[in-house]
This record gives structure tokens, sequence and C-alpha cells, in this order.
């Protein structure tokens, strides 16, 4: 992606969260700094990256990935971050997968070629949008989803009046009640599958659904409904082709989520014997930079059902740094973050480190029973376990290190993130578009 | 502030949020494109600031603090928007109040001259950087705060390293017990400020604190702490002054968010005899769009207290419209919204309006007992109550009007915001930087 070369030339300039720099540099310079978090070089808060970790995670995925025969679509809702998605690409992707319009436009101005809009394309701005982006980009390709037959009707009247230059791509989004968009029923989907078959701008390409929303508190239960929703995908998929609804020269078999995609990846495993191949794709976007929190626990669950998931994991490789400001009282450490800068939707962060700038040790483990209770805008309140010793040591100036749940709403928070080496040595940054 | 006029030059590009951008269009172009929010012109979501509403918050804090004898050094870290920091400056505001340093910088760069930083300066580079902002540009007036004998110390020993060219300037920050940062007794504050007045390196400027937590769900008693917690600023503020510690001009005397800035105002209200002129700062960040749920039950509230401000309120001048994406159940729209648009962290958004793009009607006010029951990072679930008629007629492309709830975490998320009049045409747009 030549384009990515924009954003090392760009001009990072004093005020930018993460960076304590007094004069305007190009983001490229970065490296030549020599900055190390630990020795106090960056401002905090500062988000970073581990680059062991994030590589990590990349070739695990593809590797994961080829053993169950799927490809890979992450959502790069996730991260809305170029340089990540041209790593994914490099490492095997099929496309990628995306949540608006406006999104997939920055996307496609960074290179991306394929995408999978995980959403019903509604106003007709948006279809004007994408039209325009696959007649002025022959190589550009276009997938979305629909569950209406309203739907389908109001996306066919406005390919028709944007002026057809290749039919629209549809997949039929299947959900299940109380679930989120997707048709309700398999009858409902498959009138959806017909009316996108029926209409000459419309061309059905596939069949999807999102299985991550059944998360409670029962997992077995969630398990049995995971694999008998992807189950329904399947009957959905066979039945549309017995009817020879689809359109494009591949079937396209989505589903899968950052929660249970070894699930869908076994579920697509079958032979279904279809007129057509078949491309299953998995669309998890959150195992890039995995989490200490969410995600860890979910995927450490799969490795009870994947072997070789138990023999190497996912790694988390997002943090968020910040200073203690502040030691009002023995067991409370105010620090230099808040809601601006790390998740708070799922889980506070979790404190796991903590280190004094300038020291020569490596960064040490915090003990356990140190929580934030409470984030507010640009605070958050680190408690210390009663009588624990930190409660003596640990000092105005000090630094935290988070690990966070959800890498979604930590990423919206950092339009620059700094990639470190394992000593947190700064070796680049990238950059966000939310 | 001739430097906002650079805002006014940048090249948006497709893929901005909020707007259905196909090239890219200087942002001063914006308002010849007689965009109408209502006919669909923009993209879903957007957020929308309305312009009278914004002038009528502007002029009414203005009324009130010159009513009270106090400043306003609004909170910039609610919008990090620079023209709106302009307009607060424009109506009188004293100068700006931020959270952190880098917040200081943008605000500098785009000409905000007067500083009042409601946190800690603590590490060093922080410490640089502001002490440079004061050497390059003599009109810069920079207050910080300061909680801790240590903190003291260490603040003195990296102005001395840094090279002193003006004192920097220190309010000692009183807290309470259970609060965030702040020291715990009057004892420890009038510590801190003997400290301050013995070093060469730092001027005491003044007495701090910040009494918006003191929010519980017993009012009542909430706003006896509150009153309490006042007059202990008062208290302190005539110690420190009977023993001559104040080295500034003006004695800075400051406490006031968004929730009880009346009570502020009329505990700063009385003669306080000091030996130097008293100024009094409030700082409230969010009067400046007000919402329509946390701080608009809170500032209802002052109508009991304050009779002018029956009379005329503060209005909610921000809001998130979505398209209705998907109606997969008889009672439940899913919107195209989600944690990445709207605040959630004290309420979810409030849907108040529906309207058909395209429609000559103006938009109709949503029946009660609509809700938002729940977002996911880009989807909102709006539940309409059982049997109500826009359960058969809400449909997929129409848009639904949001009010939020704490304007910071809405901010936060959109680094374009659309003006519009109450038609919801489009006049202009505002930069956020976060």
């Amino acid at each position: 992606m030549l384009k990515l070369d924009s954003l090392d030339q760009q001009l990072l300039l004093p005020g930018t969260k993460g960076l304590a720099l007094r004069h305007a540099l190009p983001q490229h310079a970065i490296a030549a700094q020599q900055w190390n978090m630990l020795n106090g070089d960056t401002s905090f808060p500062v988000a970073v990256l581990k680059d062991s970790a994030l590589q990590h995670n990349l070739h695990w995925m593809k590797h994961f990935c080829e053993s169950m025969n799927v490809v890979l679509a992450p959502h790069g809702k996730t991260t809305m971050c170029p340089q990540l998605f041209d790593m994914q690409l490099e490492n095997g992707a099929w496309g990628m997968t995306l949540a608006t319009v406006n999104q997939t436009l920055i996307a496609h101005r960074f290179g991306v070629r394929r995408v999978l809009l995980a959403n019903q394309l509604v106003s007709a701005s948006d279809t004007q949008a994408i039209l325009a982006l696959m007649h002025d980009d022959p190589e550009f390709e276009f997938f979305a989803l629909t569950d209406s037959l309203d739907g389908v009707k109001r996306l066919a009247t406005q390919v028709r009046d944007a002026g057809l230059t290749r039919p629209m791509n549809l997949l039929v989004e299947l959900g299940f009640p109380g679930g989120r968009t997707g048709c309700r029923t398999q009858a409902e989907a498959i009138a959806v599958a017909r009316a996108i078959h029926a209409s000459p701008y419309l061309r059905l390409a596939g069949i999807e659904g999102y299985e991550g929303l059944l998360v409670s508190k029962h997992r077995e239960q969630d398990l049995v409904a995971v694999r008998e929703y992807i189950a329904s995908l399947i009957h959905l998929c066979k039945i549309a082709d017995t009817e020879q609804l689809f359109e494009s020269e591949h079937i396209l078999l989505s589903a899968g989520g950052s929660a249970y995609f070894d699930l869908v990846g076994r579920g697509f495993e079958q032979e279904l014997k279809l007129s057509r191949p078949v491309t299953a794709i998995l669309r998890s976007g959150c195992y890039v930079t995995h989490d200490h929190g969410f995600y860890h626990a979910l995927v450490n669950e799969m490795q009870t059902r994947e072997s070789h998931v138990k023999a190497e994991n996912l790694k988390p490789a997002l943090e968020v740094w910040s200073m203690v400001q502040s030691r009002p009282e023995p067991d409370l450490a105010i620090l230099t973050m808040g809601k601006r800068d790390a998740s708070y939707d799922i889980d506070l962060p979790f404190p796991v480190w903590q280190h004094r700038p300038g020291s020569k040790h490596a960064p040490q483990t915090l003990p356990a029973g140190c929580k934030i209770e409470k984030m507010n805008d640009q605070h958050a309140y680190l408690r210390l376990p009663a009588g624990c010793e930190l409660s003596q040591t640990l000092r105005v100036g000090d630094i935290v290190g988070c690990g966070i749940s959800h890498p979604c709403t930590t990423f919206d928070k950092w339009p620059l993130i700094l990639v470190v080496d394992d000593d947190y040595q700064v070796k680049s940054a990238v950059n966000t578009f939310f």
C-alpha cells in the first residue's frame, strides 16, 4: 500500500496525544528519536502496541484459518488503522470487513480493494458513494448485507437511479429472535434471497450471520446456540443453492466475531456439496491485538475445544500507560488516564505493571488486588490492596501499565498509537481514522 | 483567533464521519453546499450543534457570571474545540481550563493565552513543554494545581532544571476524603502552600477545589456537602492570606463544575476582605452545549435555588442523528449509531425525534416510552413501546434524533461536528482535537 507513505510523511504537531513533542515532527522520524517509554520519553497517558504480540497474532490467525480451510476478512472497525489493515492483508486476509460506508471510503483510500460491509446499505448517499467507487475503480470488490424485502426494494431503486455499472453484491443476513439485524426466520431470509435474485441491479453472493451476540452467563447454552445458529446459516445456504439463487462465482458463507471463531470455523468445515465453490469467511477484528479482559477470557475457553489453541494462544498487544499524579490517600493513586484514553464499556482497565521512569529495572508486576475502581473523563482511581507494600512505595511520577478489555473502544480514543519492542523502545507509529 | 482560519482551509476527505463526501472539500465551502440534514444530505450518524442553543448558552453563562461577580474559565476538555474556545473567550471567559499539557499545547496553538490546568504537572516533559511556552510567548499565562509536598519538591526541581524564566503559578488543591486529587486536610493544604511560597521557582496564586464529584442519590446531603466544601476552600484561602503566602497580583479562588456552579458562585460572593483582590473562577465545561440527561437534570434543580435560572435555562445544543437500518421485530429498530458515536457512560442516548428524509414535515417528537436499550460499537437498539403506532410506521431509511447525556464523551467521538440552524440547514463545521 503505497498510500501508507502519506501517513509517514505527515507532520505530527505538539499536542498529539501520547507524544511529548515540542516541535512538529514527521511521523517517519519517530524511530530515529530513540524514545523509550520506560524512560518517560512519551507523554502519559500513552497507548502502545507491542510489536512482538502483534506479529504473533497475525501469524497465529493466518495458521488458524489455513488449518480450518476458511479465509479471514478481519473487521476493520476494531482498529480503523490502515497500517494494521496492510499487515492483515499481507498475512493472507481475503479482504476487510467494515461497518460503515465512511469506513469503507477510508480503507479504499489506503489501498483496500475488497470490502465486506457487515451492515445494510441504507441511505441514497451511501449507495451512491459505493457505486462511484465501483465505477471509478474496476478492481474494487464490494459486498453488503440485506435483511428485508423493503431493504432489497429500496436498494434496487437506488442502484438503478444511480446508473448501473456492476450489480451490487449482497449477502442475506440471517439473525435470530432477540438479536440485532438479520431475518428472523429461514422463510423471511429465502424470500429476501429470491428478491435479490429477481433484481437486475442486485446479485446474491452469499449468506451471512453474526453469532458474537450470543454471549451470556451460561456458556454451555451459548455454545449450543452458536452451533445451532451456524447450522441454520448452512441450511439457508443449501436451500438458496437448491433454488439456484446465487449469482456470484463463489458462494460466500460468513460469520465469526472474535469470541467463537473456532466454532464457526468448525461449523463451516463440512463438505457442503453446493453447485458452486464456497468461500467461508471469518470476520474477527479483535484477534489482532487481543486484550487482557473480555476476549482473553473467551479465547482462553477455546483451549478446551481446540488443542492447537491450547499449545499457543493469542497475546494481548495493546496497553495504556499513565502516570501517578496524586497519592491523596494511602491506598489510592490517581492516574493521568480516563475515559478519553481506555475502554470502559465491558471492564475498566486492568493495572498490570508499575515502573519508575529512569530506573534500570524492568517494570514490576503489580500485586494481586490492585484495581482501577473508577474512571472520570481524564482520571483513573487505582485502589491498592490494604496493607500492600506498594501503598508505601508507589509515588507521584511512577507509571502504571494497564491492559484493556475490548480493543475497539480503546483504538477509537487514539489517533496515533506507538509501536514498541519488548523493552518499550518506540519503533514506529500507526494511525487510526475514526 | 486568526489561527482558526487554518481549520477552514483544511481539506475534508471522503470518509469524514458525518459527511457524505465524494470528493475532497475545503471546510469553508461547507456553507455553500446548502446541505440540510433533514433531506439526508449528511451521512448518518451525524453529530450536530444547534447554533441558536449554543449562542443562548454562551450569553446565558456570561450573564450568570456577571450577576454573581465571578469569571469563567470553561473546561476545554469537554469539547476540545478551538472554534468553541473562541466563542467562549469572545463571550468574556477569563481563560480556558484544560486537563492535560497536550490539551494546553493545542489550545495555545489556536490562540488561547491564559490556561488553568486543572491537574498536577507531573512528568518532566510536561513541565518542560509548559516552560518552553512561557519562554517563547511572554503573553502566555499558565496556572496549575498541586496537592502534596512531594509534588511541590518535584516541580520545583523540574522548573529549576529547565532554567527559570518566570516562576510557575500554582494553586493549592483542597480535596476531601474519598474524593479524587487534592489535600485531604486544611493542615496538609497549608503546608503545601507554605512550601510553594518558600520556593523561588514557584508562585502561590490561589486555592482550588472541585465539588463536582459530590453527586449521590441523596441530593439534600450533596448540597450540604458542597456548601461546606466551598466554605472550606474560602477558609483555606483566608489562612493562606493571613500568612501572606500569596504572591500573585490577584488571589485566584476556583471551583465549579457543571453541576453546582450556582452554589459555588453564591459561596464565592461573600466579601472575603483579603489583602489582595480576589478573582473567583468557575470552570463549567458542559454548559456550552448542555445535554438532554445528566446536566439537564442537575441544572433543572438550580431552578429551585435561583429565580433567574427558572426564568430562562440552558438549552441542549448537541444531538446525534442516525438512520434506521433494520426493523427486524415489530418493536425494535436498529440504528446506524453506536458506542463510536454517542455517550454511553452515564446514560444511553435519548431518542427524541423521528423524520423521513425528503418529507416536508418538521421532525416528529417520538412518543414516550421509546428507548435506546443497548448500543454495540456501531449499532443502537431502539425499543418502541408495545402497541405504539410507530411500530407500524417507522421504516428503514427514517432518521432518529437523539439527545445525549454528558457532552464530554460525545465530543470525543467526532473530529468534525456540523453547526445547524433550527431547520437543520448546515451552516458551518467545528473541529475537535482529542
